[in-house]
């Protein structure tokens, strides 16, 4: 805040950590990977017959981040939307290269859900991956590139910046999924053990939904412009494949609208519960108090010290006053039978 | 998930079983059925004066798919969409065929909602319909082209489609009046006896109209998208009974709209009626209550045991308080009385 | 269900009546009643200088509907929506003909809401109109056709299509009236006396509102569309008129919405004064219980029965303690009236 | 209701009082009032170089409005408008008249909202304005033209028209000011004191919320209308304006968007503020009752009659057993206490 | 109100001040700091090589603003909105300027939200600012002119209106950064201890979150006007910024819709801890009175002072008495530890 726009600023928390560059180089027939390297090896420029996935971890550096972006000729709006870990999804288009945000979604061992920043770049034969942390959601996509499986060593840059889209939205998928879980473990809570704790976990989990509502909402509607777009820089063929993205994402969409109205059924049922629970509590006290404070209040009455009691003298009259509370006992008893009360 | 895009993956949970092949051909004199048949025999691009109805029953035979796919020249994508059986609808249009995925819903015989995947690719003379199991909701259908009633026997693949794609709407309005039925039922049970379980198939039913909405709900703006189509597989002819599919479309989401809301109302109910009850069971404790507490500190009082209590020794003591506690008593019953809670 | 697209099908519940035709011409010097006429009287294609009000009262008559269809040309699927009972408003334009389906709504002598099926057929040079029963809201239009008052007469069918159709919304305004009557006067209910019972009614009238609003909302939007229709059917004039309608539809629907959400309004109202009332019961049981609870503890105490009790023997020993209990009683007075209990 | 269409039919309460006509002309530099005309000495289309405002009061003598449409040449269907004082806020353009309806609302002496039914033509040279009563918002606008304050005297009917409209929205402002300030006492009441009767005036103020964007609603789509309208009758200088008071027109509707919001939450916290009333009682007796009944139990004890208890006969057991009850006095204190329940 | 429009009336309650004005030109290599000028000294028609930064403190001086109007040759309606402090955010594009309103957002000492109404505008070579108060949130961009960071100098007028409202919205999310941990602050308040003072500021943090949505929610429509503006003040490559301010406003818009839900997620907790601390409640009283109320009714029993009470003579009868007694408290203990209330 207060910095001027276009500020190549870093907004996350990890803060120091110099970046590292790797690179990997493939077509049909070749594959090159390099781990480690100098951002002056590569050439951002040339036109190369290979596709190129240049991967970038860590974006505190702002120095090797100002650099890379004066090698790239990368607008340095796009460059401070990189560094900027807090920044919405977006995707935009510039005359030479697409640029977009998202968030990449996963578990981590404690079973959280861990959101990380993500930007990528594509360009006209590679495709810049920035990231804050060596985890990512990419080793499947690795995999099939080194393995030559399926379509990736044939097709172009596009096909890979589709393919790095569609890993990130196919593990919004095992998040729902956790979501999903976590619904049914707080049903079956509610239904046998309503504490207050549960309510806190039901009012978490809808703050969750919100938060993911708000990292995975937006996806849709980018990749749907994507679609709409004019840029030489994505094929027809790959636009076919981006359409199962966005059918990817409109269901995911709707599935968080649905975890979210499930969320409020839960609360619903929770309340619905606790009002349940009152009610059996107020019912025993009631019974236990309607039926023994009128046996008391008879008792009492021959306790009292009157001289004259004629009832105390006779001699039937304590088994009589037992009959009667005994009747009455049953009374009381048959009455709340009767109001389903017991 | 980790899978690349494309790659025939079947999601169902029904492993292991051989797909199962068969033909109706047929045009208006003409009936060939076929119960089971080998992929060979089938001449997919012979442009043919018969309409077929190919069957393909059992998704999860995936090199007979993959075949299939070859035979046909139906795109992978498209045929990765066949076997998931998590492919929420959809329709896409390609060069020679439409293709479109719904949900059949239909009750099994314990009365609950079965949804089954079922994929329909639309070509030139002939529709190839998948599903999972043998069974489904096209007996109607079938009957009226063996028996030649209505137009079925007379028109060509595109009403082929429509009737098959009809038939699944018509059956969703069975589900609706099961739904109908059971929110009636639930009506009265909330009124007669609102125990928690009540309040537990209420949520259940409003979770269940949520996922019906889901699976139905884009079967609306699908067809409107075929209406708006410009392909030559459909016919103009067909548009006019599609707009009648659309119709039903728009019917059935209103519904599932009432319904949601009438469910929400059953839970409110429930929630009043729990009031209701707790009022009740208050009202009875503070009657009881109310009328023995003072009575009994009256007898208290009389059984004190002080050396100088005039009232005990006279020798209307016992009488007149006798006469006070009643006169309390009918005086507490005309004040419940007055305030209507008696 | 189950039955071929276009087969006409009654779906009411009046079967087994004959189908009754009755016809109206006139122009502007001639008026021509015929009460029971026969299909075959009738030449529906010849231009005619008379505009025909022709009326077919009973929809179970497949037979009769058919022939009528033969006659008239009207397309199948229009036939089975005629006699489909349950479809939901809709305008339909064919080339000769613009073919409609409305609810006429009206009290029956129960002041319950009837809903009836109403379809119309607009034509060149007349308009039929398929009813269930004789009953209907159009006596108001018969009465001004015979005086000859307004403009009926004057001009053509189109006109008396709109003039059909403004009687039909004309009478949806009763309707609400009803409503809003009903909501009058569970208002003052739920102020004076919420029962259980005021609670179902209030749950009732928010069906009936959802009911309504399914059966009315729809016919702004198709008028809509007739006003924007090129047909040649209906004339620049008329659209005038129906633009009058549209906004008539318009009112209706604002007042439905905003009595669904006075009915919202109404359950919390009453969900609102069970809560006051039984923060009422609840202060009464516990002004009863504070003051006499502690009461009956000090006469407990002064009925011990140890030997060596000195109060008991003091002379002043009673009214001391009387005196502690009415000072108790005073105080708890005016705790409670301090806490604005009382 | 059974009228023709297009009848003039006076809609309000006001029945059997004679309309009275007044007319203000004016240009730049003459100003002519005329308190009472007659309908003839008004020529309605002879092009003329002043600006006339013709004031309508009374709209239930019907025949002096049909002779005013005769005159004007005013389509019947906007008479009967004209006179409907049920009638909606719309905008129509004809030809040679642009027609508006609007409601002035404004606050009695008994600070009720009254609504009050106002239509407009805006006609080459003139302004007819019809209104119920005498009492209006437009005696700032009049104050202005007669001290040629403002442009109005220099501009001609457009801007009238304008101005009008623009005292009409202004007076909104005044209505809204006072839902403000009935909420915010609403607020303080819920706070200090929340009665039943509180629930019902917050229910109330809803019901006039709603009734208020019923009636204000509108006017913001039918400015826009005018704005994008193309009759030669509003110069594109008076649409700089109209802009204007679209603009508060979209305020306005925020405004009572929040009102309503806020009107549910006033009954959130109603509600909330009943369940901590609730709380309070529950508290106390809890308390007294969990206090003093063990303690009544124990001097119970001691008041049996059974001859063997040697207690009784200690000379130390009546001490003890009161240092026992206070011990369990004081305990209980500490436990409440610890609870935070005094 | 009642006013003409147009007319350049202060709406705030800061009477009587001074209007201030100082002016700062700068190019690329040039900077010129006039804290207090008089209105002659600027020419704002002469087109300058610099770009100027007028800045005017104080909207109370209508003479000063009329002068000014009348130098600029601003629209009248514009100075109107200019010293309008209510007037809801707008931007209007004239000919040769762009007029836009704003509300700066800020926190006092007091950690209050302070809205400052702001009007800008922008002309061929400066930007005329309009502020009530010397307070402003622009000295991060003053001290960026005067260091020369960033791109503000090296660019024209455009990019100085953009830098300015991009330091408003930046401010936005202080704001939104303070309203989050007002919420945090409530969650934990909510869980600890939901007093009803809690719910107070539960429903206050609802209004301001109500009344920020409207003071922020237009910006981010009026921006994406400006980007579909042609004028020829605004350069593409100001757009490029722009776009991003529009970014942000989409971001903030979200988290207003956020923070919304998460202030009803926080009154439904508080709801549903007031339930369980009654429930807490009632347990302790219902534990309380049905454990002693029986045992006081069997020592009431032994109270009665009948003559013929076999068991008050047996030896074992009190301690019998007291096993039974024991026994049932045992008892009640178990049953109350099974029900999980203990």
């Amino acid at each position: 805040m207060g910095k001027a726009p276009g500020t190549v600023t870093y907004m996350g928390q990890r803060e120091g950590a110099k970046s590292i560059l790797s690179v990997i180089n493939y077509d049909e027939n070749t594959l090159d990977i390099h781990e480690v390297v100098d951002l002056g090896q590569i050439d951002f420029h040339q036109k190369s017959e290979f596709t190129s996935w240049i991967d970038v971890v860590g974006l505190s550096d702002e120095l090797f981040i100002a650099e890379l972006g004066k090698l790239t000729q990368i607008n340095p709006l796009v460059l401070e939307d990189i560094v900027n870990t807090q920044q919405r999804p977006k995707i935009d288009e510039y005359e030479n290269y697409i640029f977009g945000v998202f968030k990449m979604l996963y578990l981590n061992e404690n079973q959280e859900i861990v959101s990380e920043h993500l930007a990528m770049v594509l360009m006209e034969s590679s495709v810049i991956v920035f990231q804050e942390l060596q985890d990512d959601v990419f080793d499947g996509l690795r995999e099939r590139i080194k393995s030559k499986s399926g379509r990736i060593r044939t097709r172009g840059a596009d096909y890979l910046f589709f393919a790095l889209l569609d890993a990130v939205v196919d593990n919004y998928f095992v998040i729902l999924e956790h979501i999903n879980h976590r619904i049914e473990m707080l049903e079956d809570e509610v239904y046998d053990n309503p504490t207050n704790d549960v309510a806190h976990r039901i009012q978490e989990l809808k703050k969750e939904v919100l938060k993911l509502r708000r990292q995975i909402a937006p996806v849709k509607e980018l990749v749907g412009r994507l679609l709409d777009s004019e840029s030489s820089l994505i094929t027809k063929d790959t636009k076919l494949f981006l359409r199962d993205v966005q059918d990817h994402c409109i269901e995911i969409n709707e599935s968080l609208q649905i975890y979210r109205e499930m969320s409020m059924s839960l609360m619903e049922m929770y309340m619905s519960n606790m009002s349940n629970k009152m009610n059996e509590v107020m019912k025993v006290l009631t019974i236990m108090a309607s039926i023994f404070i009128p046996l008391t209040f008879i008792a009492g009455v021959y306790g009292m010290n009157f001289d004259h009691m004629p009832e105390l003298h006779s001699e039937h009259g304590y088994p009589i006053v037992w009959g009667v509370m005994i009747a009455m006992f049953i009374g009381m008893l048959i009455y709340f039978k009767r109001k389903k009360w017991l």
